[in-house]
């Protein structure tokens, strides 16, 4: 089947190290790729850079840049001038319970847009990079949000109400652990060179190595026994 | 109570004559109103004007317009360049199902910011001018749709997980009539000069008088004996 010809598929793509990987899995699995970040006032911009790097090194169809200002409505450590939390250890970023990395909404958010676009495509999947293991306390990573978001999507939209076809938000990587994501990705031919993780980065671009993002990926290469091809600042 | 003391409300202002008389609602009900404006690429800004003026009229605690560009996924003729339908009867416009100035997944993407916001404000009240009567072809104004969404927002948020409060979405309008509408409106001081309704407004902002949106306004300011007081492009 040509790809022209292969069904269509809105994939969030952050430039993240999840999402690139959610990425493989939606071209796996036989879909013509629209590849949506969201810009939405990150303190830096390499997250979108990492996601320019990784739509073309995958080949996506289309990659379309969204912003939006959440700095209008403040609230968190992503958006707003908050200090990033450093160093915790695993049973710390699960005490913290939500973190305050926490975004309001933000899937929420980021699933309406790629809606919005899949109806426009007459695309009926979504794919995003949520993850219940790692990011346990986000509410919107959680299985019960995504199945709500798919009931809506079915109620929200023309082609849901014309029975054209069922919406599905498909979170491949939900309940796999980072180790596993990595190497499923890898399997999938994923270059996690470019892409970027870190919630607190240098002027160079280079991972700080020690926010709960780093720290998550780091030990997960270590798990497999590899180095995570990214650029860390130097230990002091 | 102080208006500081009164619980927040974040009301979606479009600056049409439905989300003005929201706002006064909300107003009404004893909420601080926090008005949200979602630019998204209109072909004209006479919506934003009319929002920061009813905005300003009725004395909200905080005003934030939001800008996402839905140009980039095409579709719509409220975004795109499609001719908007004129002189259409109320048959044509209920037979023609769902009307061609859909926009995708629109009032998921709004309540979705609204979500947000309210979320940072610690407001669990979201209020939406939709209307299932004028607009029954719109998916995303019916009944359903909005329970889905308030479902939705209980799960997708830290203020509905930690179960601090749980998030209402206010469609007061939902089941009136226009004529309905504009009655309870003047009764609660909305002054519809200051409003937009019309999809394609002439250079001076006067309104068309003939697509759908003009159509049905002018008729239910007929019923009630009144004259609608926003400026008309003289007939020809």
């Amino acid at each position: 089947m040509a790809d022209s010809e292969a069904p269509r598929a809105v994939v969030l793509l952050s430039g993240g190290l999840d999402s690139a990987t959610a990425l493989a899995e939606a071209r796996a699995a036989g879909f013509q790729v629209h590849a949506l970040t969201i810009f939405y006032g990150q303190r830096h911009e390499a997250e979108l850079v990492a996601a320019r790097k990784v739509a073309a090194a995958q080949g996506v169809a289309q990659h379309v840049e969204q912003g939006i200002d959440l700095r209008l409505f403040g609230g968190s450590a992503l958006t707003a001038t908050i200090e990033v939390p450093k160093d915790r250890t695993p049973d710390a970023m699960v005490e913290a319970a939500i973190p305050i990395t926490y975004v309001p909404a933000r899937n929420t958010i980021f699933l309406s847009l790629a809606l919005a676009w899949a109806e426009v495509l007459g695309a009926f999947d979504i794919f995003i990079g949520a993850n219940c293991v790692d990011y346990s306390g986000y509410p919107d990573c959680r299985p019960a949000f995504l199945e709500a978001f798919e009931n809506l999507a079915n109620l929200a939209t023309k082609a849901g109400v014309e029975d054209t076809g069922r919406f599905r938000v498909h979170a491949p990587l939900l309940h796999m652990t980072k180790d596993e994501i990595i190497t499923r990705g890898l399997a999938l031919g994923v270059d996690y060179s470019l892409t970027h993780s870190c919630y607190d980065p240098d002027l160079q671009d280079r991972a700080c190595g020690r926010c709960d993002s780093c720290r998550i990926r780091l030990d997960a290469f270590r798990q497999l026994g590899r180095t995570d091809p990214v650029p860390y600042v130097p230990n002091p």
